[in-house]
């Protein structure tokens, strides 16, 4: 066997997203991005290990997650890599539950791994953005509010970091678990709740005859289908829907004693209820359950108002049930305009208890979380034509190498004024040079021959417009640089 | 069995790095600095997979690091996580090649995986920072130069980013492995090479004695270890040991026919060379190889001023040799001063072929790398004590909580000014909010109460001095917080 045919074929696994530096570029723009916004909340960064001890991180798992689990062993321990960054977050809170100051707010930012069939579209390995609140026995239902803030807020700073690239803009529809499944539960359907909702969910995807099949196939009533349908149906404004639902509650006693606190948003349009009162005939929707989700998704719509979050970028969509069913409040999804085919591409909602396989303390939580490697995927062609990714502002080259002293001091003073600069070391022809600059998107090139060296000054080119500054002092050459885009630093 | 006995415990695996968030922050802070400097020499980021084909990145392995490795499958595909970043990025720039413009230069900061012996301050995930240049069958020594001036800005960067707490500073020591193995073969002792370099090695560790006492029992004579620890001796100021070598290659006719280049570092001290003469009374050093070493290290550090490195923080150090062999010349270590004893904190070299394992191209470069897990760890205590970890640099509190509208809105103007303000919407005392804002470090509380928001002002306390600055304008409180170091967005 020669040389030639023993090489290795370089491969990737099947799954794994691994980006050329342009895009890669790119990538952690959005990543830098997401991270600022987070951190201008004010949440604390985490950074949980990639594997775990098997028994710890699969105390919660079963069925299809566990398939697509990586787990192995290594000597005695038997480990996985993380699925999910949420697990892991009840873990560290429930095992460093002294040490931390409640509400604990957080987020992480890191990969996860599921041996998902390959297909396109689907990763392997992919970045989630998590962010959660987590109460010490309780957690004030603004914060439910807060989530839907810092998701406006992520997104309206990526349409900014991108601004011209067409990056879309978004809408967060929330509900409250308790409505539906107070609904249900008010038509004797509380044991079917679960399997209803799992139906309802896919609305979207398969549309209202399928649904509508689809329960009956569960064994459920005409009576209690049209009437489910009709429900999840309901539509209007933020605040005719709130009214709607408030005159759901009002039509019939509570079972429990709570009396509703009055909300701006569920006051307004009482008038227009009509179609909430026809739902209501039996008082099937008059539970406690029912109003507590009404009175709640009211209070975060309220939240919602102060945070300032605009009114066309969230709405109430009362199908959005999550699968999950560890949420138990409060949900949220988020579209893309334009791209809703693409899914919800920011998702999460309220859970009752996070950590309870560790701990006895009872920790309410509410979070959500990105797919940031699928949205990429999603969106990369999008930004890739606008959005250039420079390797670096300027490239500082010697036309003939002889004069690599200045321009490598150059160099080390514009990265002191704060701006990426590269300098080109290598023995090459001139034309190598320039083009060397552009293939990697670097829009100034300065060049320091003898003449400029002699001068002390140098010569800035902008590789756009050709237009080139001869003999300029450096630091009117810095000026420029500093006022172009470039690429910027962190 | 009842519920609470069912508790799993939360732990996490041995040698995996897990902080608690003020630490967490301090960690970041670092990694964002090392970030920030690769970025500004404009090195481009790559993030590869954790996970890779066993026969892929296992191509280069065996002995120790095979049995470090995490290896394990899952269907039909065997698998390894990374344990470098290096042969990583063997594997993507020969995959990528046509992709690529060279000079390639990248960094990548991530974690890797070796299942280490567990004991203190080894870790088994840590995160490693590696730079590198990789050209296109050639590579001007010169980049050789500029990882120095790297790694000199990662650790000024570092030392002005955590000023005051006496960060401490750092030497970088050079050597090129073409020099000693030069030398050894001079000596007739090119076979016995590898083995009296891994000795030699150990000259800072274990001393004079005992190295000579192994040199022996290798089997080398008397008359080569005395030569060999006589060479390893050689002291003096970067010019007067580059004089030494230099004096040394000049003694007698070189073996090859290169004349060498001069350089203004080598020519300077030529008059005090007479230890060096002293060393070549056989010819054993005049060899091209050595010539070649002394030649590029010279180069090396007339690059190494030129990109402005002080004098103090660089020395030549010859033996220095790294124990990997594929180190074919310039190799680096850096130690931070005062804290000798925990090692080089980032070393690498020049190598001849990175990828020749996958491809016929020839592919020489050099690179570096930190590990950012172990310095951190060893270094978190001393930055814990003074730089302090902010949560955020404002908490906006509601005295009641019924002032929570006017808080909300104040947070989100406070960033949209750019500052990290976290807003508090738990019920609780108020002298509970102010004792979560002290365990979170958060310098800054302000009150928004009913006077304050009746009058539109806010209340600004300063949580060290304890000083308040009653019902001004959230502008001005703005302003204050912006003048404040605080929690510095990304």
């Amino acid at each position: 066997m020669n040389e030639k045919s023993a090489k290795i074929e370089p491969r990737t696994l099947q799954g794994f997203m691994e980006l050329l530096p342009a895009r890669q570029i790119l990538f952690n723009r959005m990543e830098g991005t997401v991270r600022r916004v987070f951190e201008s909340f004010g949440y604390l960064p985490l950074d949980t290990p990639v594997l775990e001890h098997a028994g710890v991180l699969l105390a919660k798992a079963g069925g299809e997650t566990e398939k697509q689990i990586y787990r192995f062993s290594k000597g005695d321990t038997d480990m996985v890599m993380r699925f999910d960054l949420t697990v892991p977050l009840a873990k560290y809170v429930a095992k460093n539950y002294n040490e931390l100051a409640f509400p604990f707010r957080r987020y992480q930012i890191g990969k996860v791994y599921r041996g998902e069939r390959p297909q396109k579209g689907r990763f392997r390995e992919f970045h989630q953005c998590d962010v959660d609140a987590v109460g010490d026995g309780k957690l004030n239902v603004l914060y439910d509010a807060e989530m839907a803030a810092v998701i406006y807020a992520v997104f309206s700073s990526l349409r900014a970091e991108f601004s011209g690239s067409g990056f879309p803009e978004i809408k967060i529809y929330i509900s409250n678990r308790k409505i539906l499944s107070g609904f249900l539960t008010g038509l004797g359907l509380a044991e079917q709740a679960s399997g209803i909702m799992g139906v309802v969910d896919k609305l979207k995807k398969i549309g209202t005859e399928k649904v509508r099949a689809e329960l009956l196939e569960l064994g459920i009533s005409e009576k209690s289908v049209g009437k489910i349908m009709e429900f999840v149906s309901l539509s209007g404004t933020t605040d005719e829907l709130l009214s709607k639902l408030t005159a759901i509650s009002g039509t019939h006693g509570l079972s429990a004693g709570a009396s509703p606190r009055p909300t701006e948003a569920g006051s307004a349009h009482v008038a227009e209820t009509s179609v909430g009162r026809g739902l209501a005939p039996d008082g099937a929707s008059g539970n406690a359950l029912f109003f507590e989700g009404v009175s709640e998704l009211a209070e975060v719509v309220k939240g919602i108002r102060f945070f300032g979050v605009p009114e066309e970028n969230f709405a109430i969509d009362l199908i959005i049930v999550r699968g999950l069913d560890y949420y138990t409040g409060t949900v949220y999804e988020t579209f893309l305009e334009g791209f809703e085919g693409i899914g919800s591409i920011c998702s999460g909602g309220r859970y009752d208890d996070l950590a309870g396989y560790y701990t006895d303390k009872k920790l309410p939580g509410v979070g959500i979380s990105i797919g940031l490697t699928r949205l990429f995927d999603k969106l990369s062609d999008l930004l890739g034509q606008k959005a250039a990714a420079p390797a670096a502002t300027v490239l500082v080259l010697s036309p003939d190498g002889a004069t690599c002293d200045a321009c490598i001091a150059a160099t080390a003073e514009l990265r002191g004024a704060g701006i990426s600069a590269q300098v080109y070391l290598e023995d090459a022809k001139a034309k190598a040079k320039f083009k060397y600059a552009d293939r990697l998107n670097i829009p100034y090139v300065m060049i320091i021959g003898e003449d400029e060296k002699a001068s002390d000054t140098v010569t800035l080119k902008n590789m756009a417009t050709g237009e080139q500054k001869e003999k300029i002092p450096l630091r009117l050459a810095a000026e420029e640089l500093l006022s172009v885009p470039g690429r910027r630093l962190p």
